[in-house]
């Protein structure tokens, strides 16, 4: 049995294990801030068309440059931000995973370095890694929030080729305001990446970095269908950027990487944004319940932008993960001691949450102040 | 207007371009080696259901570890090649590119090598750039043919990380005798790549080097459902080897790589396997029909075990492809001085292309001998 001590591997991916949330069996899956209302009967029926017509040119490459699906992820952009952003301004790949591995392929790697603020979206240091950039960890508050002078004074002193600003944050779930990410630009001379997997969810009030674009060309925005659009087994993740940012990531991006399938679903799901939309709504007053229930039991929450709340404290936070998964509710622990991380979906849920919740404070105990 | 140069690029992408084959709207399409047959009617049908499935629950995350889908492939390497092939000894991605650039994450890299023997698949030196490996150019007879002494003594000099052996090769087509890679396993401390994107096109009496896995933890064989399975825009290759290389492999691979769709697409293809390479007895039909009419032109070719042809010689063979495209034909030209690759489709598209080629050779002329 040969085993991976056997192979001559990189040294640093030595005693690593693949990173992923458990995929466990359960009832109420709260873990990985999926979407959990089915998709729309008239999407899935136009799905069905679109993915037809797509499999009967399946012996062809797809479009390399996927022109067209980009013209309708900037058409949305540019009708949900209030600013203009061109196809030419927009990029697609198999999940903002990939958009990211792009860019850190294209502005970082070897001798180079990445910064962002910890504790943020945990593949940023890990494609970083997978990249051969370099990692530093950025500081935050206590309360998880990003102070702009101290953060601003570190990336001066760092000099990052790439800067990680997750917006709202996860695991946290605050957005970060305009002017903190307007700062850091300033004080960056590398590439700054506002990461806004989470932004449809934001509070009012809220607005995008897009914004932000005009007349700064190296500030890249990265999205995905995977948590308003609730697709995420579609894998379609985007950025907004300067031009020459696509032509960057065209550089270095594998050709035809986005399947005739993908592109043409993702098509069709833009098509019903106005529907798929519309469930944020619902998803957000579940957030908001959640939020709302946790003092009466002793508890707390991070103020919440995203699909998912930020609670405690416990005093001891993976017991609280095991007896709620005992109740078949599956949580996330994120490595922050006090604190677990759960999904906001369908009211059943909330309620599933809330029960189990309720049982099991007495039982393993809020601790340690809120 | 901010132009690439005013980014923080890294320093080896300043310059290039993007790599691709021309996407031109031309008649007959010969130039990137798809399969013309349109899918047989009853893997649409089921591919309709598989799909229709699959979207149902798109807003999920995919199966990360997409087993269902490898232990498909399992079954299908197994029965063609006679050997024993288990799921935990496949792997599958977003195009054998993927594969490829996972494998360079995990076992090349920064300060690390990889050697291929030119002229070959060209992705290969771009995805070792993409993820910081160095490249050493290995050597080819003048008949394009690998030199199992010569190639043995090179990779004990430059002691690669990586090896890559291309067989059925690209763009040349001939395959590479199995005790060639046997001798390029023992005379390596890296990783071995058998690229065998073509292999089911190879003539008879061709084995794969799948034969050799066992007790060969460095070897690795790569395939695609682009070629022989007709796919192209699927975007689906795969590899084999010792479980501990998938291992590897998971360690760098982006968590949820594979789309919902894809793995399903994918496993109703497989469904399909004895209906999809029924054509491909037909497409070796039309090759070989390609490499006899030649001769007869004052041309000649090498020979192939690929759904495509190197042929020539022309004394310029840009103007020879020049003449086809004006006649419809777009072939491509892989930058070897004197010769132009052709993929092998259908009937018609061989008729298409030998009478653009009678026509074009008293004007260009067939030079330089054979």
């Amino acid at each position: 049995m040969t085993s991976l001590d056997d192979l001559p591997l990189r040294p640093e991916l030595r005693g690593k294990t693949a990173y992923g949330a458990p995929q466990l069996d359960v009832r109420h899956r709260l873990n990985t801030n999926e979407n959990p209302h089915p998709l729309p009967a008239a999407l899935l029926a136009d799905l069905g068309t679109a993915l037809a017509e797509a499999s009967r040119g399946l012996n062809r490459y797809p479009d390399r440059d996927a022109v067209a699906l980009r013209t309708d992820l900037a058409t949305y952009l540019a009708r949900t931000s209030g600013v203009p952003v061109g196809a030419d301004q927009v990029w697609a790949a198999n999940g903002s995973n990939e958009v990211l591995q792009q860019l850190l392929q294209a502005f970082g790697g070897a001798g180079r370095t990445a910064l962002g603020f910890t504790p943020s979206y945990s593949m940023h240091p890990i494609i970083s890694a997978g990249t051969g950039t370099g990692w530093v960890d950025g500081h935050r508050r206590a309360d998880f929030t990003v102070d702009a002078e101290a953060a601003v004074a570190q990336v001066r002193a760092v000099q990052p080729d790439v800067v990680f600003v997750t917006s709202p944050n996860n695991p946290t779930g605050t957005a970060v305001a305009l002017e903190t990410i307007e700062a850091l630009y300033d004080a960056t001379r590398g590439m700054l990446v506002v990461d806004e997997a989470y932004t449809e969810f934001a509070r009012p009030g809220t607005r995008s970095a897009l914004t932000l674009l005009a007349g700064r060309p190296r500030l890249v925005v990265s999205r995905t269908m995977s948590k308003a659009f609730g697709m995420a087994g579609l894998r379609l993740g985007y950025l907004a950027a300067d031009p020459a940012v696509v032509e960057a990531v065209q550089l270095v991006r594998l050709p035809y990487h986005l399947s005739s399938l993908t592109q043409a679903a993702a098509r069709a799901a833009l098509a019903h944004t106005d529907a798929l939309l519309a469930g944020v709504d619902a998803v957000k007053a579940e957030r908001d319940r959640i939020v709302a229930a946790l003092p009466g039991m002793g508890l707390t929450s991070v103020p919440s932008d995203a699909n998912f709340v930020l609670f405690g404290h416990f005093g001891d936070a993976p017991a609280a993960w095991r007896a709620l998964l005992e109740r078949d509710v599956l949580v996330r622990d994120v490595g922050l001691p006090g604190w677990l991380r759960v999904t906001a979906g369908t009211s059943e849920e909330t309620d599933a949450f809330l029960t189990a919740l309720g049982e099991i404070v007495p039982v393993v105990g809020a601790g340690q102040g809120g």
